[in-house]
């Protein structure tokens, strides 16, 4: 049977990568007998907001909903659309409609892409930041008063539930388990944001004694993000609320240098909703239209849809791909963000016909 | 008339760095004619609250008010008092009590030191985190509900007020004005964070007007950090929340490798209150009592102090001694983790004679 999957490209670069990203799913596809179908939808971009007034028809939930995944390119476009405008009216509808509650970013050297770390080399540095993606910082409850005057105050209440907090404590345990080195980190700020974050701590304490096997440690977000850069090779799998995590998540790629082609998933761990899987960079609007992204981000990201949804060898053979691809330094095939100059086209085709 | 110094060292290797920093400024007082009375404390360390069931005596406001100037070591030793208990009962309350509304950190390539980035060197990267240091997401406002249920959920609020970021604000951009550069960099996450963060984003706007020849740009949390790693030469005053001023003022320093080194100064810039100046390392419990803590830190935020209270020449002069004995590299007197076989006190002392 077919996996139906939903392809949103979005804006700016998201329509450039997007075919680069189905060329290469297709190749896997073929060679490892997966039977994808692909069904493209406009909504989802600035462009649909500018003529609908809305960044997704009504009925999105229940045109979505059915799909196995979701393909997504990137979103944003300011100079249309308000950010906190296209992106509370797409993505961020997707993660909390679809209950999509981990985001999972891989922080990874790779072959042929320079770290901006001094004497880091592939194997040096290789984690997984685990986001929770659907409450904590991210709320949409608060607001203003003695609006205009002198005294205006804003509010904005961050919300941890138990629920929301232990579910992404889980999977991040249990990603932790299937791991060589059975390391977790959890990100906090308890001795500064003193109700939610001890709060944070305790739970991962509860969690941590159900998993006697994983070695546990925790750091404030402030010197967490500075032993990102100072030692990357001490962590493995770090947990962060969704704030933490949108941080840890962009720092880690960039301590590695792929903050231009790093994928993430968003998942819904029990498949009662499609998961969204897209690459870490946005829509790029400075460099869009030229045919020079790097589709790699879109493409990595197509590999980790493969994994999720079973085929974790075919996900894998997409990732050697990308890194034989990169190995290789052919300048003709290359993108410019990774020393080449090549397009968008020759470096998506370049790793399809590796596969 | 002698400008009158409260002195806290606190915990851990406060107490042993604490006296070099002493040594450097009385070094710098004889040079430059000041005349620096100072008034040792023996609250606000955790062996005070395992004493007297708390961090500070009553009074302590009244006690501290009249001085010129705090002088903190370090507080927190979570074996013997949780963090949050220690710092929310001392260091925070000064900088609530007395209106520190300026958390201010220089971040800056040191000669001698190396930074974990590839191919930076002094010179490269220089600038300064301005901080919010009294409200925003470090409240007091929250609480929990449902406890101890599977339903159980915590809220914590953040608060800003016009008052409290556009004071900040204005120390930002009149701090941009002194600077060669005349740069300013907002951090924001108003794409996320969608009531408090598009405020703050509006505030800076608004402020900007008055600030014309400042240049003005901003930059969402997540990609800051990881720009802080790729292009830490973009940037020359960088303002934000105080957990977002928190993070960046850890991970500023981690990039240019002067984290143990680094200083900060806690300002109310009316000098209606005395203003704090710490360095940014903590108590460090793991080397503490071993005589080799680094002082740099402890004497760098006295060099701070000095330039606070109108002395701008000596505190200079104490950061040119700094770097004259990192530059000249003498492992008998440099600390071991600037690469020496020297102690706190050996180091303290070549500063002090540089002087
Ligand atoms: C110790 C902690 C509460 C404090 C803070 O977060 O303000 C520290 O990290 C700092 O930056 O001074
Ligand atoms: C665009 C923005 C709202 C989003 C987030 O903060 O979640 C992005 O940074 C991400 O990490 O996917």
């Amino acid at each position: 049977m077919a996996h139906r999957i939903a392809v949103i490209a979005g804006d700016g670069i998201g329509t450039e990568v997007m075919p680069e990203g189905i060329r290469v799913l297709e190749a896997a596809a073929k060679r490892f007998n997966i039977d994808l179908a692909f069904t493209t939808f406009e909504f989802g971009s600035c462009d649909y907001y500018l003529e609908h007034g809305k960044m997704l028809p009504d009925d999105w939930f229940d045109q979505l909903k059915g799909f196995d995944a979701l393909f997504y390119g990137a979103v944003g476009w300011p100079d249309k659309v308000p950010d906190h405008i296209s992106l509370w009216g797409s993505l961020l509808q997707f993660r909390r409609q679809f209950d999509q509650y981990i985001n999972l970013r891989p922080c990874r050297l790779m072959p042929g892409i320079k770290s901006p770390l001094a004497g880091r080399k592939p194997g040096d540095i290789d984690f997984y930041v685990v986001r929770e993606n659907t409450e904590g910082e991210y709320s949409s409850v608060g607001g203003k008063m003695y609006e205009g005057t002198e005294r205006e105050i804003v509010i904005q209440e961050t919300v941890m539930s138990r629920t929301g907090v232990d579910r992404v404590l889980k999977y991040a345990f249990d990603l932790a388990q299937t791991r060589p080195r059975k390391k977790l980190t959890s990100a906090t700020k308890s001795n500064g944001i003193s109700i939610t974050m001890p709060y944070w701590d305790e739970r991962v304490a509860e969690m941590a004694k159900q998993y006697p096997e994983i070695a546990v440690d925790k750091f404030h977000i402030d010197i967490l993000t500075a032993n990102f850069v100072l030692h990357p090779d001490w962590f493995d799998v770090v947990v962060g609320s969704n704030l933490f995590g949108d941080i840890l998540s962009d720092l880690g790629p960039a301590c590695t240098g792929t903050i231009g082609v790093a994928p993430s998933a968003n998942i819904n761990p029990e498949g009662k909703f499609p998961s969204l899987f897209e690459p870490v960079h946005g829509s790029a609007p400075d460099i869009a239209g030229q045919g020079i992204a790097n589709p790699i981000g879109q493409i990595w990201s197509g590999a980790m849809m493969l994994e999720h949804l079973g085929y974790k060898e075919a996900g894998d053979a997409m990732v050697e791909a990308i890194e034989a691809v990169l190995s290789e330094g052919d300048s003709q095939v290359l993108t410019r963000d990774v020393g080449g100059q090549g397009t968008t086209e020759s470096l998506g085709n370049a790793i399809a016909e590796r596969i």
